[in-house]
């Protein structure tokens, strides 16, 4: 992790990356779990910002994603925190119901062992 | 997040990106705290299973990465989750000390408001 003077700056300086994406990681803001891991592009990030709603850049449908917009499974943002060069947020939510795809409560649900992969999740 | 056939494997198949690196999150594994978020290659993933402790790729350094290497602070692996469409890893490690390099326990010490950051971490 470079040190870039971005670790001491008050002002929010998002680096988006070459794709115009940061990583947000969403945690649950009633345990810290971590929820889902998705992208923002600066409009996504200005529309959660905006409306208090996790909204994503969906990098394999190509378009702006509003989480929960066909589900119903919205992601109300508590607290939006950014690490030390900038290059990625944290995003504790109050989630309507499960965040994964799945129906999951976390994308999280599967441990890597020696040999595969092993549930865990509920 | 495409449902991809990734979600219902036993089979560990980590989807690096075109860069050939994965997400990695490291949560502290004593409370789940976030401590960081960096980047593993295909070797570095391999050294972190075979090792038991966190190795990164440097994307500013371009180089393989022993966190801890030079500060001594290396994490120890308790656990490495994927998620659904396994572009990305959850680690959960025993810290030895500070994750940041400011310092800090985590790289997370700054929210977002609406006038920028302030400062919340230890």
């Amino acid at each position: 992790m470079a040190d870039c003077g971005a670790d001491t700056t008050l002002a929010f300086e998002p680096r988006f990356d070459e794709a115009g994406l940061i990583t947000a990681i969403c945690v649950d803001d009633a345990d810290g779990t971590v929820l889902m891991v998705a992208h923002m592009n600066e409009e996504a990030l200005s529309l959660t910002r905006r409306t208090g709603l996790a909204h994503f850049w969906s990098r394999s449908r190509r378009s702006l994603w509003k989480k929960g917009e066909s589900s119903g499974n919205m992601l109300s943002v508590s607290e939006i925190l950014v690490d030390c060069d900038q290059d990625c947020l944290l995003v504790r939510v109050v989630p309507a119901g499960p965040a994964c795809h799945t129906g999951r409560r976390s994308c999280f649900y599967r441990r890597v062992t020696d040999t595969g992969l092993e549930m865990v999740g509920d």
